[in-house]
């Protein structure tokens, strides 16, 4: 078997195949803002898991590249619809669709590219396309539930970090998860490879947002590349948020509500009195000891994945450069 | 064989089946809406055609029940999305899913539903599935397509009739098309008999359309449930408008042209004028007449199918019920 190929290698094989992809060229509102969103700069880490996932076991990787891709415009439907339910004016420093152009070209652009991204799985293998697509769906409609969850405990004061940890899984993880399970059952792996392959990815997606929701707060502003304390600012119900809510006494709780209930706050001022209860409860720690558990997690289910040692470097190398973020 | 099932008993049974289909408690604000939606009065004329396309074939209709009700999911779900981007407030007389909860409810519970017609989809038997699925995924992006082209048409004064004709082919005939051609896949039906089911459906989808814009007009508004010359006061481009301002004079076109530019006009007076030029022109003929080769295309085409004659009734019934609404 030749040596696995590493994340940039990967990640190189999936930006060459998205620009490969072609619309037509009319109606244009509805094309447009799939290759515009397409285009945007991004990880790619959802097709690169996928091929990963592939790789673990073959070498052959190219009849899991256009499900790889699937899973990509998949993700970059979900982003589109959820911009405009966000009423976001940026993603990745370029304007959303719904602003770029209007609300009703993003609903319309963003269903178009959701049945592109089924298209694209569909061209599966015929021994496994049924799985790989029972699959996908199931996870659409958790991606779907956990955007639903997501909007409702914006209303909600008693979430708790179970439903948060519920809500997160859903959002974000289990599409990872899913990634990697199709690159696996694409390259023949046996089942119990295949469920760890996922449970992989769903405990590493969870440790991931919770590294995000860490460096919202705690992270080096100019490598995250978005407002430090954003989700402060926001209210947001982020594990940090939730955990304090908890864990504050009398007084930290009265000063938790008043910079909550107070939308005319100024923010700088806001985001450092609750980093600085934050930091007294310490919740960072917390935080960090929840996403390690997770990684760790994580790592047990790689390790039980029916697959050479060495071509596992890459997921492993994968997980540990996630943890290293913070740093 | 039994005898083939009519329409009434087709549309029982989809009835009884979407009555079974149960979406989970939670969360309620994505879940409620797509049994609203689905509780809604509908003709169900979509798995009625597919049911029928099998029936041609087969006694046993059971392998087709469920991507049956996955083109109506998906039929109710292009509902949802263009009743937003319409901003329509009333579907079938009840309130619009966006107008009850809201626009955000609206666009993710849509995102949904077309999971879920996805996964109804993809119960078809093995044989098919794949065919099934990339005749569904083709005709959803044409579906998309056809609204997109629908909006654009508001913004521009030289849609042509061809134009007009590709854009409810894809809008609305296709899906009629692809309805009857996935009822004989699964039925096990001959590629050509298939390609002459679908082309029926398409055939009979346009003329549907352009039937639906003569009785805006001059249809009995009691009988149609919709106000008298809603499109005229819409100016909306239908093949009556269209042709009207291809054959107007230099008087009649001076005076659609200034009904058509006064948004305060007198909706009542600007119907009452539109229709008189209208009948001065003998739009009403040419759109029947445009309706009438239509049908008999839809016709030639159901005859070439390579089923008993006499189970091709229903479909027959179902075409020249679909004549006579004019009357």
């Amino acid at each position: 078997m030749k040596p696995v190929l590493g994340v940039s290698e990967l990640r190189s094989m999936v930006e060459e195949a998205i620009s490969k992809i072609h619309f037509p060229d009319s109606p244009a509102d509805l094309y447009d803002p799939i290759t515009y969103m397409l285009a945007l700069e991004g990880k790619r880490m959802r097709p690169v898991l996928a091929l990963a996932g592939a790789n673990l076991f073959t070498d052959d990787l190219s009849p899991a590249l256009s499900p790889a891709l699937g899973l990509e415009v998949f993700h970059n439907f979900t982003l589109l619809h959820d911009d405009i339910m966000d009423n976001a004016p940026l993603r990745r420093s370029m304007e959303t669709v719904h602003t770029r152009w209007n609300p009703n070209v993003a609903i319309l652009s963003g269903d178009t590219m959701f049945v592109k991204s089924c298209q694209l799985m569909l061209e599966a293998p015929d021994q496994v396309v049924r799985h790989v697509m029972e699959l996908f769906h199931r996870t659409a409609i958790e991606v779907c539930e956990g955007q639903q969850m997501d909007m409702d405990f914006e209303t909600m004061d008693d979430v708790t970090i179970s439903q948060y940890i519920e809500m997160i899984t859903l959002k974000t993880a289990v599409l990872l998860a899913a990634s990697l399970k199709t690159g696996g059952m694409i390259a023949g792996a046996d089942g119990e490879s295949c469920r760890h392959l996922y449970e992989f990815g769903k405990n590493i997606g969870v440790a991931f947002q919770l590294q995000d929701d860490i460096l919202d707060v705690f992270g080096d502003m100019a490598k995250v590349g978005k407002v430090q304390g954003g989700d402060i600012i926001a209210n947001k119900k982020t594990f940090l948020w939730i955990r304090a809510f908890e864990l504050a006494n009398q007084d930290e709780l009265a000063e938790l509500e008043f910079w909550a209930n107070d939308p005319t706050a100024d923010s700088m001022k806001k985001v450092e009195t609750i980093t600085a209860i934050y930091n007294r409860i310490g919740i960072r720690e917390m935080a960090e000891a929840e996403m390690a558990r997770f990684f760790e997690s994580a790592m047990l289910h790689l390790a039980a994945v029916n697959a050479p040692e060495n071509r596992k470097s890459v997921l492993t190398g994968f997980a540990e450069k996630l943890m290293v973020r913070e740093k």
